[in-house]
Formats: structure tokens, sequence, C-alpha cells
């Protein structure tokens, strides 16, 4: 077995009517479909669309991490 | 009429005693009580007041954009 | 008295499995056992674990301000 | 008369459909209309939305700089 | 219908010995082949090569921005 | 009465052929006569023109934060 | 054959016991596994765990860039 | 003796009503009274507070830095 | 003969009544009198002179990159 | 026990007339004899003092994050 | 005569025991003895050294820029 | 003999196959040829060549500062 190992990072934007937390949740949901071993996120931008002069959409640009598979 | 916009952005802060979230609902419902058409923001930075050992008020520094009308 | 003021900032991460805020009130809770006079926080970062494609804990990355005692 | 000048700098975003440069154009026409003493411009961001596979707009954000009257 | 989408970004680098407008259209040309749904881009650096004093080609690095399907 | 406040922030760009402080000091006076509620500034940049080698005026580029009215 | 290129970019974590350049190149092997045609790497990240107070793994954040086939 | 030294830094805000070079002083005075050492200083932020349009006081962000005894 | 080189970079500005291209190429023109082995160009800001509402120049600041002779 | 922890980072920095590598083990060999529960660190700059031409010392600024104890 | 010019920056450091601004000119003072045509200057930084807890120097890094000879 | 110093910079990038370090020393001792009074250096930037999957050069960008003679 290997004594280090590779990780990858994706760049992806999750959006929510409800919370910045629950944007962040809704990308790493969608993330978790194609990608395995996600292990960490880092919020690069916090924004949002705005409605009637109210946050429409939170949108939260993630970046996140997984290590590749056998590395 | 034209095929451009063109928009503007100013930079406000909004504080709440509970919750980033609100922090920003705070400053956009000011901002929309005399600028019309906002439509995206942008979060520049977070911060707070602390009281007592414990978060005071959270201050949110956000840009927000609106179109300036006829263009 | 002296008419101004010397404050000192740390960097602290605090941690939460619940949201961004709670991670927050965590590194205050914790910086505020051995500082006093605690004023301001800045957020810096704000990242996290992910566990079975969900958020495990929210890491909010700090710089806590406090005046100096007697400046 | 003064020996110093104060300026201010706003925050537009112009968009085109030909080029960077015409999208700078077109802010600054828009900005002229409401605004005297236009001196300088900086660039922040350039971006743009894509129709089709192609460029549909430019949109570049600019800071624009112009003398307060009797400054 | 979900109310809220996922996007994800990839980073390119578009060139061209025309213009920086060029590079940018090669970009996404080039990207429009194996993605669809791509919605926007953000240019983050503009730099070339130079050939007997003069532009050999313009460099354009882009993030761009696409909807992440169903979702 | 409101438990919460919000603050607009406009940048200005001061001059002086003094001093840094004169520059900023120039750009708020400047500013006072048509924005009430001033409270706090953040200098972004300090720059300046030359004239026969020596400075010939300072450039301060300040952020100004102020209440904003009944907020 | 096209008189340009069109480059992509991928961002993943090397790590290495021994040094900050073998954390680079077990990132690269990982990388070339996948990925034919890799040209350059940016550093943008060098960290690391600590163990025992002394450096446990170095971990380098590499963007890696690539020419895409036939482009 | 050692061929190398180890330093630390931290992060202090001075303030001071006449001047920026005042305001750092101020922390450096303050910082002495219980590091020894103290080496060099990196100004971080310069910002300060609004009285009656004027400024009230001047707060310089430093990074000081310090060599640690017996390194 | 050597098997690395040594690099060195200047930074200048072009403008132009033009375009961007052509205020980087005006850079370029002005560079290549006096410094032989020109090799790449990278743009670090673009701004410009506004006169009656239009642009007036366009000004990039551009850091240049030349190889050093038998390096 | 708690389900979360508080970490603190500082800034150090390390020298080596050796390399980077060894630079960063000073540094953290300094630092373990004071703080205990290192954890991680982070480069934030690599610079040094040039002798004869040659480089005198490898300087290298971390942050260093460690657990505080019982959180 | 040309309707454009070019310029080209460098990266200067002056110190002073006085103030931030007599480093400032300090650096001029020495540029202008070698380069003709200064137009501005840019600060990058401003630092220094301690001795005994005070200001021991003010170091001031600036660009300067100064217009090519008939560009 | 005056009492202070100016410094100018200069940003070179050196390259090697071996290590960041060597790449470091080559950009020295190139500079050092032509430049007397090298007092330290600044890394800016960590990149290199790949080739066949494993780094083919190290490039390393680094600013050097030097004393202005007779300053």
């Amino acid at each position: 077995m290997s004594d280090h190992h590779v990780y990858k990072k994706v760049e992806i934007v999750g959006s929510s009517r409800k919370s910045i937390e629950n944007a962040i949740e809704n990308a790493l949901e969608e993330c978790s479909k194609s990608i395995r071993n996600l292990e960490w996120f880092e919020v690069l931008e916090t924004r949002g669309h705005i409605e009637d002069g109210r946050v429409g959409h939170y949108q939260v640009v993630l970046k996140v991490g997984f290590r590749i598979m056998n590395s």
C-alpha cells in the first residue's frame, strides 16, 4: 500500500432558496452522485440572485476535494 | 430596444443578531427602498461584533448589482 | 487615561456539525475562556469535512480581535 | 482655487455582443448620461454569457473615476 | 422539478493569433464539443507568446460554467 | 427602534501636496459635504504624481462607510 | 492543422513524506495515468500534516495543464 | 550556537488621533511591554474612525515579527 | 551549452486609442527596440482615460519576459 | 466529549542554510517546544537572504495549526 | 508625433527614520538620479525595522512609472 | 554617510531539472553576473514543464532586491 495519497479538486456551484448551508448540501449531494471519496470542501464565493428585493437563491461556489482511487 | 444592458454595483453592509442570511436580507431590504431592479449580490466579507464572548451582531459586506433603467 | 487603544488579533478555527454560525460561536466560546475583552471577528475561510457525501463538519477560520488591557 | 481634487469611483458593468471594447464603451456611454467629469476607468473583471456554445454577451466590470465638481 | 440547480466550472486556455475575443471563442468552441449546457465564462488571465517582437498568440485562461444535467 | 443598522460604502480619492494624512482629510471633507453619518474609512491604495523627481501630489484611494438614515 | 491549441487545467494535490519536489512528482505520476499531453504545472499551495512535532507529509496543491487532443 | 533563527509574528492594531506613524509607534510601544526582540513590522491595513466628518482615529493593522529566544 | 535558462521580466504600460490588443502591440514594439529575446507577456491591468464620455486611450499594464543572453 | 474541536493558528518564520524543507522543519521544531498538538502547517511565503550572490538562508513563513486542549 | 506613449515601471524600496512620506521622497530622489520622466508612484508595501521597541526605519516598497523617451 | 538606503527589485525566473532550490540558485547566479549588492529574494511563483509525465524543469519566479550603490 502506498504511503501517500493523491487528491483532485473540482469546482461546483450549489444553490438554494433557504440558506448558505443548504446550497452547500445541494452541491455536495449532486457531486456525490458521480464522484466517490469526497473528503473536504472550501467555500470560494457566496453570492445570490435577488427577487423582489429579497434573496431569491443563495449561490455558493465550492472547491470539493476527493481522493483518487488506489492512490 | 437595446440589445445590451448596463448594471451598477453598490457596496452595503447589513447586520443581524440572528444569522448571516438575516444580515444579507436586512441589507437587501434597506437597499430596495431606494433602488429598483436589484438583480444579484456578492458577499465580500463576513464579520461581526462580540458581546460577552458571543456573537453580538453578524456584519456582512455585500456588493449589490442592479440594472440601470432604460439601459 | 489613554486617548488610544491597542488591539491584538488571533486566528482560530471553530467547527460545528450544524451550521456556519454555530462554528463561529464554538470558536468564540473557546476563545473567551482564555482571553478577555473580545471585540470583533472576521471570517477568513469557510470550509468543511465531507462524510458520506454530506457535510460532516463546517470549519470556519476566524481572526478575533481583543483590546489589550490597560492600553 | 483649490490645489487638490477629490474623485469618486463607481462600479458599473457594461455588456456587448461584439467585443470587450464595445462593452466598455457601452458602460461609459450609460455612465456619462448621469455623471460629468468622467476621467478614467479600470477593468475589474471580464466575463460573459454563453449561447449555443459561443459568446452571447461580453460583460465587463469597471470602476469609473470622476472628479467631484468644485473640489 | 427541482427548485435549484448545480453548476460545475472547468478551467480552459484558448489561444488565437488574432485577438483576445477570438481566443475566448476558440476555447468555448472546443469546450462545447464535450460539454453541454455551457452557461457563462470568467476570464482569469490574459497572456501570450511573443514572436519577432510582436504578439504571436494571445492566450486567455477561462473558467467556464455549465449546468449539471437533471440537477 | 431597529436592532440592526445598514451601512453603505463609497469609494473616493483624496489628494494633497503635503502628506498621506492630509489627502485622507481632504477626501473626508469633500465627502462630508454631501453625506451625513460618515463612520469609518479604509485605505485601499496610496499613490501619487511625481513632479521634478519629487512627490507632486499624494493620492489616497479610500472606502468611506456611512450609516443609512433610519436604518 | 489548426493554428491554435486549447488547453485544460485540473487541480490536484500530491503528498510525500520526503520533500516538496517528491509530492509534485507523486501528483504528476497519478495524473499521467489518466491524462495524456500533460504540459505544465503551477504550485498553488504548499502545506502539510505534522506528526510528533515534525513534518508528516508535505501536501502540494497544483494546477496541471494539458493540451486537448486534436485541438 | 545555532546557525539559524526562528521568528514569530503577531498581529496588532495601533491607533492614534495624530498620524499613521503615531499609530504604528503606539502599537509597537504596547507590544514591547510583553515581547522582547521585536525586529520588524509590516503594515496590513490602514483605516480609521470618522468623527464630525474628520479623522477621529487612525487605526493601523500590523504584523510584528520577533526572534524566539535561544533559537 | 547550459541545460537551463534564466529569464527576466519587466513591467511596461502600452496605450492605444483603438483597442486593447493594439495597446499590447504598442508596448511590445517599444520594448523590442531595446530588449532582445522577448518571449511572453502577461496582462496585469487594463484601464484607460475617458474623453467626452468615451474611451480616450486604453492603457494595458504588462509584464514582459525575455531570456537572458547566454543563460 | 465534545463533538467539535477548536484550533488556533500561529505564524512563524523558520530559516535554514540548506533547503526550504529544512527551514520548515526548523520552524516546527522550535514551535513544538512550547505548543502541543501541532496538526498542520501552511506555507505563506518563501524568501531568503543572499550572500556573495548565493542563497545565504532560506526563510519560510508558515502558519501552524494546533488543537486547543480539551476543546 | 505619436498619439500614444509607452511607460515602464520599476520597483524600489525607500527608507527613512522619520516618516512614510520621507521614505517615499528618498526613493524618488535616488530614482531620479538615473531615470528621467518619472510620472507616478504606487505604494505596494509599508514596513520597517524595529530598534529598542520603536520604529528604526520605515521601508516603503514603491512601483515608479516613467515615460520611455520618444515613445 | 547617509542614514538610509534605497533598494531596487528585479523579477527573474530561474529553472532547473533538479529542484526548486537549484532553480533559485541558478537565477541568483545569473543575476549576480550583472548586479552587485544582491541582498534578498522573494519567491512569487513555483511552476514547471512536464516531460513524459514527470517534472522536466522547475521554474521559480523571484523578486531579487539589491542596494543601489552609494545610496
